[in-house]
């Protein structure tokens, strides 16, 4: 283990990589699964930006495992970050990094984070926000969060049955705007809709048919999406003050849902502006 | 193998589904590889819906591999789509799929399609399109087929160095889109520019700084997007007409891919209209 002296920072070798042992590397791998995710109230963190990024937003980080070859590639910034966690960092083998990777090939950095999850009370949500409703995607969840950073919006909001937030692919795919944002998990529609009621919240909700903004709304709001197989039930679309969607211009039957809402961000929040 | 009789058609069981043997499954394995696709002429297309799409748009399929149970399950379009390959259609086992798959948990069918890749000759480049400089996701690659053909955007030019426009992820992310599109690849920005001036196509670059259209062009144009990690080279932001960008309100060093697409051609082809 590093001891936090700066010179061992400095000049980490592959002869200082600890051995992790059978138990950490089992508790590590555990944390690909959800079910151990909340047991343990820790989950992964892979890849440089993402963990540096996690370092940025001051989120709580309990460990860092790295490989010294990548410790020695960082550039200033980059190490600067890092060493904000000293007595944290872990030089290891890339022979253990590939046992605890969720990757094919990865990159040689994984951090444990822990899990500080927003406990929903109706009147704790903020807004503007996104909803969304039972989606399966990590990967999608981890771009729209992105873009949510993009534009400023800083609640993501997840209905019951959708993809867990803390999912290493979700994290990785956010690029590290996980960590710039609020996220809610198992929120109800009805939730939803009563918190959204509380605070003059105007709810959008989306599908084929809806049309484009052409001006941002006056009022704080919540875009509300589905997912690319099944979008919005009806008792949803019905509820909303008004239906948007992307124009069609071409054939189709959907979009790739982050770009959906890549398109609709930018409708809430630029169209008309110059 | 099925003779195409309708019975025999409409009732497969596990008991007709013939055994691959080992040469056609390393062939059919071997496609995964962008090297070997190029050297028969041939490429996998994996999922109902983009093999069902490929049909759609009369695209030259050579042979479909399916489940009897994925079979039996189709509805009635899916199934009248398959039909009309009949005597291409051979029924396999889900052991067979899975050996010759690109997935962890595949579907149950796999098609193959021919190569039918334009070669460029200058002045056979269409537009409007969508120049991609040196992008190497091929889950990218899809979702802005998939994009390109929603808004219409008939033309996917891919620089030299760029992911095949070919392999099973680009194919399978596309949702069969790209049988929609005309795709053309090893284009240098040169002979993009040179067919650009005698076409009056007007470049748009993108990158960070780059600021949104108000209104549709009302000339042909071409969109040109680098990688997220590298953007585009100074050449080529100095040869564009103008630089488009999509504005950021919020924080972080980047969008998603295809995110950035969708929001850019949205601004191409709908700003400012009702």
């Amino acid at each position: 283990m590093s001891n936090g002296n700066p010179k061992v920072l400095n000049k980490p070798t592959e002869n200082q990589a600890e051995k992790l042992s059978k138990s950490q590397r089992q508790f590590l791998r555990s944390l690909h699964q959800k079910k151990y995710r909340y047991q343990s109230g820790r989950f992964l963190i892979e890849g440089l930006k993402p963990v540096t990024e996690a370092v940025l937003a001051s989120f709580p980080i309990e460990s860092v495992y790295i490989v010294p070859d990548l410790y020695e590639k960082l550039n200033e910034k980059e190490r600067q970050l890092l060493d904000l966690l000293k007595g944290k960092i872990h030089f290891v083998t890339i022979r253990d990094i590939q046992q605890i990777s969720t990757l094919s090939t990865p990159e040689g950095i994984i951090a444990i984070g822990v899990i500080d999850q927003p406990v929903l009370a109706g009147n704790r949500l903020s807004f503007p926000g996104i909803y969304l409703w039972e989606i399966n995607d990590p990967g999608n969840l981890g771009a729209i969060m992105r873009t949510a950073r993009w534009f400023s919006v800083k609640n993501i909001i997840l209905s019951p049955n959708s993809v867990d937030i803390y999912s290493p692919k979700a994290v990785r795919s956010s690029m590290g705007s996980m960590f710039f944002l609020s996220g809610f998990q198992n929120v109800s529609f009805e939730e939803l809709c009563s918190s959204a009621k509380q605070n003059n919240v105007m709810v959008f909700a989306t599908d084929m048919l809806g049309t484009s903004l052409q001006s941002p709304p006056t009022v704080p709001w919540v875009l509300v999406m589905g997912s690319e197989s099944h979008g919005l039930p009806r008792h949803i679309l019905t509820s909303a003050a008004r239906t948007l969607g992307v124009p069609r211009y071409g054939s189709g039957e959907s979009l790739n849902l982050s770009v959906s809402v890549g398109i609709l961000l930018y409708q809430l929040i630029h169209s008309g502006k110059v």
